[in-house]
């Protein structure tokens, strides 16, 4: 059957491959611990899952609205003002089915074949294919470690073509657990801006940071808007843990929600609708208060891996302070490593090859989605590993 | 803010505004008939709610595969075979967020920039844009109303480009509830397999069928191949009244799955999990017997409505034998006379231009999602509306 090029261009994750590797071990009985898993080990919290099983016991679950349902695109206005400060209008965000949705929409709507869009690297590897599947082009623009793997707007300044139609950025990122810092931040809006392109920013791990309070680039914005057109998106998946619910939600400036809704009637007609009333009680006091002690949890996690990974002969140079994810240099090429790491020492991690084609061969990423058990027996057999490497 | 070109190219659903007028209406207490909605009037099968409470229950809340569930794979692959006889492995079946997630990575996966793709018109409105969004040319070929408004491979042929891709036709199709006959369906594979392209069958509405046994494509070729390049789309949101879970499957040829995993893993992740361990349970026999009996309900009210309607002063040429619509003439200007039927006679029906562009002024939809009572009032209105007229 003749493919299309896109279907060619589409990059597999590389790390399924080990992954695969990993579960076939533990079917032979070998206890695996996975520090190689993007998910929360946490579910969502028990508030809302009473508040799905309620929804789908009173059937409901007809079509809604494409754009979503009124009340929880309320809903989430309300937690920007109360948790962020900030005034976003209901009517400018848009619930999706998972954030993948809202990047598919972000890109279809803003992108021209053959335009350029630029990512940072490291970052995401689906936002390239975002990218692509709208026929752009993704223009990777490298970061340097000492600033925790973010760009600056200097350095997306100097990639700046006449074909290039905006960026599209994490905060915090994913595999390095980095944030922009809001004079980052504001400075990439104002430049881009300037030049006349769309900011896109993905904020899924947004309340996932531990040494310091959340934030949102909204909070430089407010509401994206004619001078502001930037688009936001975000996600019920990592700090409600809610990921295999395929719920998230995009905030954009007034003038792109027919354009995004005429989007949604076409390709998608409505996210899955129990979860979206379900997902009203993610907002809850009870479900926040669940939440906030999970970042408590995740924090401990992360204060203790920063502290012992590097006796056990990791070095982490950057400073991640958010979402689950540590990115550090492997002690050789990474694929090797983590393949032997796997298999000797039977810790999966994930090598950098699937988030940078750069540098993606030094790096690899460790994930504190895993108890704190898990991770000190982790140290433990990667401290021996690299003592017999 | 700019947009793409692709975003002022998808089409809004015109009936929209209709609708809204319909909902303000009801505000206001009048009893408006909705003879409009494309989902059945029927929730999913008790069987099937509470297999979904219990996997909310179990936290069966995390990623799934890309593909899909391996256990719904499997049990769908036993239901091509026990409701319909042929073989096809479930390696071939892959689950999608609904059946417009399988359409979008079907177009994707098979069509490239300026490839034009054969669509019946008049049809389900949103297939042009998955065209559009795979930067695909849709190219409508018109159908007759003796035919059943359902192309038949000569009128497919004469149109075929040295640029045309392939067909996506549907069978039962929407706005029509007419199918394909198995010999139309043989040439038409047959004809664009000849010609080196792909068939894309959409059968979501599969089972609603009520002058003959269900059928699918797939009695006709096997599972998809190298010698059958198809794909064929189906959903759990008709039959199975799932709408709002979104949650269909795709089936493809074996050389066509590794590409649709790579699509699925980077622009979807997973269908929403526990809407697949539910969906496990609508092929229990006591669902199933659930489904026989809706069938047989809106076989009564398709019969109705067949014999009512034109007592009612509405012309229907065709044989709506599927899905749960009419498609018939309107009586003068459909946008005008389903404005004029909605104000003055309270019923909502939804005129033609959304499903063509060529007939669209003269015909439009009904749609028999509602009880037998409304119905008998909706015909009752029409005909006193029609004598006014």
């Amino acid at each position: 059957m003749k493919q299309s090029d896109l279907s060619h261009l589409v990059q597999p994750f590389h790390v399924m491959e080990l992954v695969k590797q990993a579960n076939a071990m533990e079917a032979q009985g070998k206890p695996v611990i996975h520090l190689s898993i993007g998910e929360p080990d946490f579910p969502m919290p028990q508030p809302v899952q009473q508040a799905l099983i309620k929804a789908v016991a009173e059937n409901q679950t007809r079509y809604t609205a494409a754009l979503g349902l009124p009340e929880l695109r309320e809903a989430i206005s309300t937690y920007y003002r109360t948790a962020f400060q900030v005034t976003v209008p209901a009517q400018q965000i848009v619930i999706t089915s998972g954030a993948s949705t809202a990047l598919m929409y972000a890109c279809l709507a803003l992108i021209n074949p053959g335009q350029e869009v630029m990512l940072a690297d490291p970052g995401y590897p689906c936002n390239k294919t975002f990218v692509q599947m709208a026929s752009g082009i993704p223009r990777f623009v490298q970061t340097r470690e000492e600033n925790n793997f973010q760009p600056s707007w200097d350095e997306l300044a100097r990639e700046w073509k006449p074909h290039t139609a905006g960026v599209l950025l994490a905060s915090p990122n994913n595999p390095t657990g980095t944030q922009l810092s809001i004079t980052a931040m504001k400075d990439i809006v104002q430049g881009v801006t300037d030049r006349g392109g769309f900011t896109i920013i993905d904020e899924i791990y947004q309340s996932l940071c531990y040494d310091s309070a959340a934030q949102s680039v909204l909070q430089i914005t407010g509401a994206p808007s004619a001078q502001w057109p930037l688009v936001v998106i975000n996600s019920f998946s990592k700090y409600f843990g809610m990921t295999g619910l395929r719920l998230g939600w995009m905030v954009v400036p007034d003038s792109l929600v027919p354009a995004i809704e005429r989007l949604a009637q076409n390709l998608n007609i409505c996210p899955n609708t129990p979860t979206q009333w379900a997902a009203l009680a993610c907002f809850q006091s009870d479900s926040l208060n669940i939440c906030e002690e999970r970042r408590q949890t995740f924090k401990a996690r992360r204060d203790f891996l920063l502290q012992a990974l590097p006796t056990a002969g990791i070095e982490i140079q950057s400073t991640p302070d958010s979402a689950f994810y540590i990115y550090a240099k492997a002690p050789f090429d990474s694929e090797r490593f983590c393949r032997e790491l796997l298999e000797k020492a039977l810790v999966c991690t994930v090598p950098g090859k699937d988030f940078s084609e750069h540098r993606g061969g030094a790096m690899l990423r460790f994930s504190y989605a895993n108890s704190m058990h898990n991770l000190e027996l982790a140290v433990e057999r990667i401290r021996r590993f690299n003592l017999q490497t």
